[in-house]
């Protein structure tokens, strides 16, 4: 038998295949690049300044961050990391003047969808050296945040285009999946409205990667923020977006029992795969084992249930495609990454557990 | 307006009051005494060294751990801290090693369902100054680990006895929820049996907090391992075991945007609150807000919904119980304690993410 360098792994283990991922970022850059698309991945997927650094290197405009603290964490990681975009309303005088520190640092722009929302970000800004530019949040269909109408939207962009400190630099979404049509109808309509007030929309940011490889400019889109495809997850084979070969992350876990013929227990739980279904049933897919199941987790159990014999014994590990990947990279404090020369480096996930 | 000290905290924060979970526990610990069971609380609610002893000095006589590494964390973190029992199978020869090791310095026991997992239990131990103490971990309807029948504990109980460096020490069951009498049946014959054959059973042990206030001897309990019941949590409430004000645990969030009249969006999402379930509708309740559901998680926002309007405004904070605590305090690096004259400490915690 071969010995694979992931036999060393202590288990249980999250483990990044770094070929498969930099074909991932090298398919999609490809892919924005025939679109007229600026590629500006989120980093929540995979939390490491080293990736973002390689999605820099193959053409990324910058990166997309959710909170404040992921943004410190990964501007300290890499000095690639030149540009970043937060695509979250940040609220309250604290954190803008986070902001306002990591704006003096590299280039930041960030969203805001409400008046209370671009007071606060002025308030921080107003005596800044350099404007902080702001993007418009749209709900074009997502109905978590944004504003609700085109209308709506160019109110706003006048409304940060007064404020003290701040520029209107464009518009933000993040659609519902399948919904990119409705998206792109409503952000040109909002385009529209505010360009007909003498402002410039110099940017039109939409995301997600379910429906990556439709991603286009529609008329509007100037950038587009995937995250997940850097590493596909069970979600995405399930909708056709990815294979299980083009899957980068993986969970190595041991058999810890075989109570009965056709139940085993493996050392991976909700604390490592997470509860997260994203509509699937079960919680990830065993790689070569197509007739396991992965019915129940609980924080260190994950239970593999077969209709026939399981034909596995303690000791047995299993490599598990996870339903969502960004999650579990939030789980562990380290991944461990099989070069591409087959040595396995362990990374810190810089960017892990930053919420604030 | 009286100013709390929950008001210089950022959000989102996970938020320990600690005259809450000092109640908790010391009613727990009062019912274990009075049924005549030892307490031996599971620390993967908490995972903090300082709770964990907290629950000794108010009288448990040792801690439940999961995993090897959490109990490393957990001995490290406090001298109180001399007596281990770890209620998974621990499989691998440097899992083994790392059991020794932290056998050499406290008291530590260890379960085994399988021949396999007690020989190398054994191949560690052999050559140990002092023998290992093994319980038969028993499936007494949980249908996760376990030996399934009273003649399979016996078997294997004879199998530890024989085994060089080990000491077969009992019986250890995580029942079902509401299947207490049950798993008193079983191991009540389990233990005949292997009494039949001249061995001790010193000790036989059982968990979970859902059944927490019905825990008793059943006649052959001696020892009861709940975790949860020292925050509670919102599963707990909705099964009567708790109520609102004995959660000890909160999660600190705050509104970011108020994008219609009857939806808000907060800071908090599922790398918080998880997307555990728990049977539950909603990820959590809003403490002071019944009348509304957090309907919608995705990684950094949740999304609090209401009939009627919602009544809330950009900045406000709200405060939630989330549906499961024991996975809320892996999410964190610190949480922060409400201490008894209301100051308040942030305390790393510990054992987070001690997954090997």
């Amino acid at each position: 038998m071969t010995v694979s360098p992931l036999d060393a792994l202590e288990t249980p283990a999250v483990v990044v295949d770094l070929a498969i991922a930099r074909a991932n970022v090298a398919r999609f850059q490809a892919h924005a690049d025939a679109a007229g698309l600026a590629a500006r991945p989120h980093i929540k997927t995979h939390k490491l300044p080293q990736l973002a650094r390689l999605q820099i290197e193959q053409g990324a405009v910058g990166i997309t961050c959710q909170k404040v603290s992921e943004a410190e964490a990964m501007v300290a990681g890499d000095p690639s990391i030149r540009d970043v975009l937060i695509t979250y309303n940040i609220v309250g005088a604290a954190k803008v003047a986070r902001l306002r520190a990591l704006a003096g640092r590299v280039r930041v722009a960030v969203v805001a969808d409400s008046e209370s929302v671009v007071s606060g970000l002025s308030a921080g800004f107003a005596d800044a050296a350099e404007p902080l530019d702001v993007l418009v949040e749209c709900d074009t269909g997502g109905q978590r945040c944004g504003v609700a109408s085109p209308e709506a939207a160019r109110d706003l962009a006048r409304r940060i285009a007064a404020s003290p400190g701040l520029v209107f630099e464009g518009l933000m979404t993040y659609p519902a999946a399948g919904k990119a049509g409705e998206a792109a109808e409503f952000l040109r309509a909002a385009k529209a409205l505010i360009e007909a007030e003498g402002m410039t929309v110099a940017r039109v940011t939409s995301g997600g990667s379910p429906d990556i490889w439709q991603a286009r400019t529609d008329g509007v889109l100037t950038e587009y923020r995937p995250g997940t495809y850097v590493y596909n997850d069970r979600s995405l084979v399930a909708r056709g977006v990815a294979t299980l070969d083009d899957c980068a992350l993986t969970v190595l876990a041991t058999v810890v029992s075989v109570p009965t013929s056709n139940r085993a227990i493996i050392d991976a739980g909700s604390k490592v795969l997470t509860s997260d279904l994203l509509g699937l049933t079960g919680h990830g897919a065993v790689l070569g084992r197509p007739d396991l199941a992965i019915d129940q987790l609980s924080e260190e159990h994950g239970r593999v249930v077969s209709d026939g014999p399981i034909g596995l014994a303690v000791g047995d590990r299993l490599r598990i495609v996870p339903n969502h990947v960004c999650v579990v990279t939030n789980m562990v404090d380290a991944v461990h990454v099989k070069l591409e020369d087959g040595r396995i480096e362990s990374w810190p996930v810089a960017a892990r557990g930053k919420v604030v």
